[in-house]
């Protein structure tokens, strides 16, 4: 008989969360270890082995796991690899070959993939994806990534890093810098960052608008800062969300071209803007758009918690 | 046993080509008929289906032939149909259920895609793409088409329509004006037309620079003058490749990171022009990827033979 329960484990920067997921999408048992404060890959697996056994273990579930998927920063998806990630200390500089093992130490099969191709997985399995074979998911946080799905399998490229969607060049002409070392990338303008730097630019250019943001003065302005202004009738900061829709629907209007899908997800904290992002993107998107696809792609949101999707995300992946 | 043939067919507007290939790629015996002159979809199938039924019975191999691709403008892959083909009378304003009326006339399973995708097809069974299972064709002709190849698949999208990659828009402010009734795209600067439109403009708006080309007055310029001028040392003509090669570098950085590819395969006429455009365009690509893809992806031109790669790629369908 196929095995009833999965282990989703979101691996980020700060802390590694997990947990026992079903068919179904609920998450069953949770648990949580520091992704910091390891020098070796081989302690921070030996940490989160024994937390998923002792998991396993104390409640029952043994024989009754089918697997582990893991959403990993920097992850490649074809070899089961952290590749010089960053930000993590224990994977800096070099390929760490974490679902090996995992493997080892688990006794289960392992597979990983990116934070963005995991929302790909958790949309098909669980989410607004459910049944659909091509389609793509945008994730809008402090950057901007993909997962896209073809014809039911993940688009992953000869090296596993296909689908940098955030850094395709936007605006290839006096662009903004960014992170990667370019300028004019798709996740400059998009990204919850890119939103408070237009913002930014908006109340420096247009110094004779009012705008309630402008109150905001011994910290950073945030998204949602620019949301709940746009939400209070702000002119500006819907001013702010109409210009990144519009470059979204540019955007999209180029990925259609590429891969036809029958639906974009928008997943993240920017998101959860709705119409104020939804409406000026999806104008720009049909003003835009090749006339052969025209009005076949719909553009909706994730109705996956955002507090739960990254698990349930990972955890998808060992189902396939 | 498996069949050993396969019927390739390429329709063109005016003429429609076929032949008997083997698996090694060889066309052992051809034909063709005219695409022009039938009123009725009926009526056109009815003459080609003769046709190779008369192939098929006058060299004996009844009973030796696996199936059919077909190369066909505006193709549906999904549905077998060609859609709304506004170059061909009994194609246009309707839809036409193609493979399943070839097969009902020859009793042979049939398939159908594009040009480009049917060109990726070719390249995968018999060309530079043996065994890849990544990979991009861009077609240069009097457009520019693609197929696009991911995990060994050929990405089609929800509709069967994905791999519009001419039409994707390379310039966003003040470009090119397209036959698809927008800016910008692609092909404007990079097809056969796009080439001499670049020489057109420079020598319009560069009047003091020398040029062989000044010297055609009484027909329109071809991009193969161009490329003769530029082999005979015309700066002006190298300087047209220099412009193209770097705008198709520039848009390859983006297609790379939507699937990856191992390799982006030029073909068609444009694509002999060799190093005036591999240089420019290998170097623009070095200049505008992503640092995760530096280094991994190789464009390379078509090994096929012109001349019979469009149906070559037709008939790979039918090994599918």
């Amino acid at each position: 008989m196929d095995k009833p329960y999965v282990i989703g484990i979101d691996m980020g920067g700060t802390n590694t969360a997990f947990g026992v997921v079903d068919r179904r999408g609920e998450i069953l048992f949770r648990g949580s270890i520091s992704t910091f404060g390891y020098a070796k890959g081989e302690d921070y697996v030996n940490d989160l082995g024994n937390a998923i056994n002792d998991l396993i273990e104390n409640n029952g579930l043994k024989d009754l796991v089918k697997g582990i998927g893991m959403g990993v920063p920097n992850g490649n998806m074809n070899d089961g690899t952290i590749e010089n990630a960053a930000n993590i200390p224990w994977a800096k500089g070099v390929i760490v070959p974490l679902t090996d093992m995992m493997t080892e130490k688990t006794g289960l099969p392992c597979k990983l993939t990116n934070d963005a191709n995991a929302a790909a997985f958790g949309e098909m399995a669980y989410g607004v994806a459910k049944g659909l074979k091509d389609f793509i998911v945008i994730t809008l946080g402090t950057g901007v990534g993909s997962g896209i799905v073809s014809n039911g399998q993940l688009v992953v490229g000869h090296d596993g890093f296909a689908g940098e969607l955030g850094h395709v060049r936007i605006i290839r002409e006096n662009g903004r810098v960014c992170g990667c070392g370019r300028t004019g990338c798709l996740e400059t303008y998009t990204s919850a960052t890119g939103v408070t730097r237009t913002a930014r630019e908006y109340l420096e250019m247009q110094p004779e608008r009012e705008s309630v943001l402008r109150n905001i003065q011994h910290r950073p302005i945030t998204s949602k800062d620019v949301y709940d202004a746009a939400k209070n009738g702000d002119k500006l900061a819907i001013d702010v969300f109409n210009f990144t829709g519009k470059i979204l629907g540019e955007a999209f209007s180029d990925f259609i071209s590429f891969s036809s899908p029958k639906k974009i997800i928008l997943f993240g904290g920017l998101a959860n803007s709705g119409n104020f992002l939804l409406e000026p993107l999806k104008k720009a998107l049909e003003e835009n758009i090749l006339f052969v696809y025209k009005g076949k792609t719909d553009v909706i949101i994730s109705e996956l918690n955002d507090a739960e999707a990254a698990i349930l995300g990972a955890s998808a992946l060992a189902w396939e």
